[in-house]
């Protein structure tokens, strides 16, 4: 997608439109098909602009939970937006923006606000503390741009906040007072000069030389690839690059499936000590890492347990290149992958010793019929139902560590917080993930503790058509917690899980206790692929992946 | 409860405390006996100290529902305390927090953050965006303080940051990196000073000299009273002054229940155009309104519907009394209510011809068996179903609008939020409300658009033993919504919301649709006193009442 595919919003014959029509045509023409959103009196009549428009408003039971929907509807269609009234709905976004700021996700989220002359005359209005420069004051925090429309600026206004957003692959704000959603507005002759990253010649090339020769002289590269590579749709890149050079090619945990998990040179997820013990050697014992677009956090590393050794380290992200101690700057990740793929030479990946990810299915599945279900057994039996056409969906918690080793067949069809980890954030985001790409099938792996948190999202896949199947990982508590350090504050209240979807709307339901259970469960959804299904696997309330033990030490 | 109540907090053998054990014997000096919050990584010693503590930790299903729970149990208990993870957890808190700070509610909030090493070393860690400034950043902006512990510091930022929200009734934020919860602190020589709210005399005695030439020479005064009586704990002044002097006295609706509803010189809420006509009249057309401790905000007062004569009306708040257009400041409301209790003649009600809201009341309720039940009938039913030992809870929307003439028995038994009205609030606040008053029935007028927000705070009602009755009340949408301003987007999922308390635990639940059904299951709570009721009223779609339409046409 182009930064700014804008084509026939500035006609020759220009006349005023209202700002509340120019935000919509803005968000049309940068590809919104779906706003998501919670009504209130301060944006009811922008939200009538958008009923007016091509796009659909996709109403959330709360505003959490459309900043969840919206952050995953980004991830898969490069940009999304959402829309609130002022005080108890754009405060209640904070933290999904937040997680999309630490995690790179161009989310517009767009606010009401009581009518400028509230704030000229001191008015106390409800859904406000008095102070209307709150909401952005405390948005910004979390926002690349953050603006209150005024009647004189509020074009330019919005396109910068918009080419911000999509520029920087980050948040933005933008607040609409009452009153100005139908105020006409003149377009402006020129449209808005965009300031897009370029890099800087010289530097690229001694970049790219610098790098050339390291690697040419390793024996053992390897490629790690970071989320980067999505977000500014870089990924074809990196299918390049690894079929010219013939690398094998880890990601991190946050950067999964950048490559398709299917590919016979994609060796694993890289996690630290989280890996598997083949993925760590590799990674770890390369005499050339070339490392790409990865956000070099504590989980996405396996709590810090990775040990990337900085002398043999090419850490490339977005803007700059570090080689052992020293930045070349400014840099665009997209121009040092094309250079790399121009002056490296063809090598066969046959040279390379490369063991794949995917050896890790298994052709043959045997059933212990009547064996209680475990957690090591039920996430080894999903990389078989897993299938090329799914998208996946992890939780914070047990369940996105346990998916390290699920293999994900094509691009960017995995989404899990593996960075900012808020639990509740999967439900809602399955939302967005359905909407954005129809043509998938959603399989979506969650824990009860975090189901607490967002459950009505159910209601709203329901409302919307959306079909995915929920795995609901009954293990009585926070296991997260509880491996990190138990204590009373672990335990949650027990809820009939499976039950639920039914009081919401249609659906389809069951609960499974044995392996026998489960595989009558996974045979069933073949028949209700018209509507949402929801399997509750009952587990230990220690049953955890053997990873999550490990991580949660190094956290304490 | 007086502001400091510390006794033993420092013996005179003082020895060294950690910084974690301080601050929970601190919340317990001052009558904390419950926090709210989630577990995360970062908090979890620190709620090691709560348990071992006597106070309870209550888990809700998100942070949300704890900010929720935490403000109402301030209402009635005079402060609170919540607790919770940083990132996912503290920017969770930002809609609840403004709602407190709004309508003036004291609650600590406590949130765990990054071991201080972390932020020194630059470290990405989980839950964040890498700024460890940020969450006290957003924080700030919503209450009275704002403080991250240091190792040098700790108790005096603790004591300095509890006096301001006690001083205040506003929300504060403390931050405790994870490595400080056990570090050593030294008890400081001397308790911390307290900068108490003085009047000063001289304005005190010739602003009591004014009201009361003002009340004296008023052939019909009243009192309207707000909410600052109740939060800065004086209602027994107010209490005294109307028998001192026999005026009526009338609330704003964020006051409601500051004065027993059943009193004798009570007529009523006065919420502008959308009071009944006699309590509009009188406090209109006197000729000396007493208003105390009121918030003049927009829906407090109908839209600003409100015709209050500002020459005839002495406005006085917790610090200044204001007269026609001047002021006199600082001025303790306590102390002008003692002056204006000492100065004014006694005077007996009935030269007053006061006509008491409790002529609402109506002995003979006649039922239309199979009549459908209509918004207006319900509400006047529940008129003689609300007893003397109820606490009414009522949700932002049609609920609290339509609980306008609802008669609340004793003093501080309503909640609602009357001002800054964030839907959803109520079923956590029910929750707050149940463990400060175990003694009190709980009763909750909920609408079906605010219940699908935070539903899950049912289950947490029902895994604390509360066992409150609930009236969710179906019209299907957001009815407020649909007055102001419908479209599509007023629209939500319909739920079978009868049957979910039974997914979370022990409860009684039915839903009923005629005047006939509502008895029946109203004579059926009392058979189940023991658990959780829960009876889902089906109402026609627009079927409001009357004072909601004219709301909405004010605020559009």
């Amino acid at each position: 997608m182009s930064l700014m595919p804008e084509s026939g919003l500035y006609p020759v014959q220009s006349t005023a439109v209202s700002v509340g029509k120019y935000l919509v045509k803005k968000l049309e023409s940068i590809g919104v098909r779906h706003i998501f959103g919670v009504p209130g009196d301060y944006v009811l009549r922008f939200m009538d602009h958008i009923v007016e428009s091509s796009m659909d408003l996709i109403g959330t039971c709360n505003e959490l939970n459309a900043g969840y929907a919206a952050d995953a509807y980004a991830r898969l269609n490069g940009v999304s937006a959402l829309c609130v009234t002022y005080g108890v709905g754009g405060l209640s976004l904070v933290n999904a923006l937040a997680g999309a700021y630490a995690e790179q996700v161009p989310v517009i989220a767009i606010s009401g606000a009581p009518k400028t002359s509230a704030e000229q005359n001191s008015l106390l209005m409800h859904h406000t503390i008095g102070d209307y420069n709150l909401q952005r004051s405390v948005l910004k925090n979390v926002t690349v741009a953050a603006v209150t429309l005024t009647a004189d600026d509020a074009i330019a206004q919005i396109d910068r906040a918009i080419a911000a957003c999509l520029q920087y692959k980050r948040p933005v704000y933008i607040e609409i007072p009452a009153d100005l959603v139908d105020h006409p507005c003149v377009l402006p002759l020129r449209k808005p000069s965009l300031s897009v990253l370029q890099s800087k010649p010289e530097a690229l090339e001694e970049a790219i030389a610098e790098a050339v020769e390291l690697l040419e002289n390793a024996h053992s590269p390897v490629i790690l690839a970071g989320v980067e590579l999505h977000r500014y749709g870089i990924q074809s890149q990196l299918d390049r690059l690894v079929e010219k050079t013939g690398y094998p090619v880890a990601t991190t945990m946050l950067g999964k499936s950048a490559i398709s998990e299917m590919h016979p040179q994609f060796i694993g997820n890289y996690v630290g000590a989280l890996s598997r013990d083949e993925v760590r050697d590799r990674v770890e014992n390369a005499d050339c890492i070339l490392c790409l677009g990865a956000i070099l956090s504590d989980t996405n590393l396996g709590g810090f347990t990775a040990e990337l050794d900085p002398t043999k380290l090419i850490n490339a992200n977005l803007a700059r290149v570090q080689i052992k101690h020293h930045f070349y700057s400014p840099i665009h990740l997209g121009d040092l992958i094309d250079g790399l793929i121009e002056k490296l030479p063809y090598r066969a990946p046959e040279t390379l010793n490369i063991q794949p990810a995917s050896c890790l299915l298994k052709d043959n599945w045997e059933i212990a019929e009547n064996a209680p279900l475990t957690n090591a057994r039920f996430y080894q039996r999903m990389n078989t139902f897993i299938g090329e056409n799914d998208i996946v969906i992890a939780e914070t918690g047990d369940a996105i560590i346990a998916c390290i080793d699920l293999l994900i067949h094509q691009n960017t069809k995995f989404i899990g917080q593996a960075f900012y980890m808020s639990i509740g954030y999967s439900l809602p985001a399955c939302l967005g993930a359905g909407l954005a790409s129809p043509e998938n099938r959603l399989v979506l792996f969650i824990g009860d503790g975090s189901f607490q948190m967002t459950c009505q999202a159910v209601s709203t896949l329901i409302r919307n058509g959306i079909h995915p199947i929920i795995f609901l990982i009954n293990n009585d508590g926070y296991t997260i917690e509880r491996m990190i350090h138990d204590g009373p504050y672990n335990d949650i209240q027990p809820w009939k899980y499976h039950l639920m979807p039914q009081i919401f709307g249609q659906s389809w339901s069951t609960e499974v206790r044995t392996e026998g259970e489960l595989e009558l469960a996974l045979a069933e959804t073949q028949s209700h692929t018209d509507k949402l299904c929801f399997i509750e696997i009952h587990l230990d309330r220690f049953d955890c992946c053997d990873r999550l033990a490990h991580l949660t030490q190094t956290l304490q």
